[in-house]
């Protein structure tokens, strides 16, 4: 870990705020909002999730908090930005995948005509807990004819595991809880 | 019209697809992702959303496609970045709306404290349509503490009066139909 992934790891933890027995109890969530307050530090943030990729043609954004992050990410890097959204909300031919929640499924869709052929494709995320929307958003790009170069998010919730279900895939958390 | 904000015009609409029947048969749904896939149109949004307001202390975004515009709005300002939500996703304490719909009703929250008290804040979403959300959003931010020195949208849907409901509001559509 260099100083300056070090630093942006402290300035991360300190703009995130546990908030106890939410969404039940519990369970206590990480809230992102004062990093959002936090110009400077959100736009560390948004610099870090896409650096280094090389040339990147497309962000992929997971609905609806991974928007906030793909969509500057995208403009930094030049790139087309790609809503990856809950089912029902795309209007054109969609590409969908359905993957098992605690109780009950969740389906995410692409649209067919996001990505050119072979194009490099970033995904990106604020947080990746189970990794079960993840994996269905790397399926999705490649089944849409996009090339997962990397899924970054800032946060990584290691006790989930959710990095087990992305082994093929250049995964970057920016910081880990 | 100044030659510039003609231009923005055209090339919006000239990234705006009409998509047949969704969400429902007879509807004709306007859809920004071909903006989104452009970034010098996307790039061009963004800065034309957030321009000549004087300084901005807070974009409030709502949920979930003006995420997409207003993250990159209050980056480009220097301003923080709030999120205005649908009901049950914010997990610390809020202030709420509920306003009706053509069937039904829906409600949105902002964290109370989301806010310093008199912050100068931008609103920023996709499309005005009827207003309903968006007058939710202007109350919400004022009860919050805010002064809402503008509400801007990449698209006014016209036919369905929604400035009607925000005329206590400046309000920037960057392009109307």
């Amino acid at each position: 870990m260099t100083p300056e992934t070090s630093d942006l790891k402290a300035l991360i933890e300190k703009r995130v705020r546990d908030v106890a027995d939410f969404p039940e109890p519990g369970v206590v969530f990480k809230d992102i909002t004062p990093l959002l307050g936090d110009v400077d530090a959100f736009r560390a943030v948004v610099d870090a999730l896409g650096d280094g990729y090389g040339p990147i043609d497309a962000v992929a954004g997971l609905e609806a908090r991974g928007f906030v992050f793909a969509a500057p990410v995208a403009l930094a890097l030049g790139a087309a930005f790609v809503p990856i959204r809950k089912v029902g909300k795309l209007p054109a031919r969609t590409l969908r995948r359905t993957y098992d929640l605690e109780y009950g499924s969740a389906t995410v869709e692409v649209h067919a005509d996001a990505f050119t052929p072979g194009a490099r494709v970033l995904i990106v995320d604020d947080v990746l807990a189970t990794g079960g929307t993840a994996r269905a958003a790397a399926d999705l790009v490649r089944e849409a004819g996009g090339t997962v170069v990397g899924f970054s998010v800032v946060m990584e919730l290691a006790f989930l595991n959710g990095r087990d279900r992305l082994t093929d895939v250049p995964l970057r958390a920016l910081t880990t809880v």
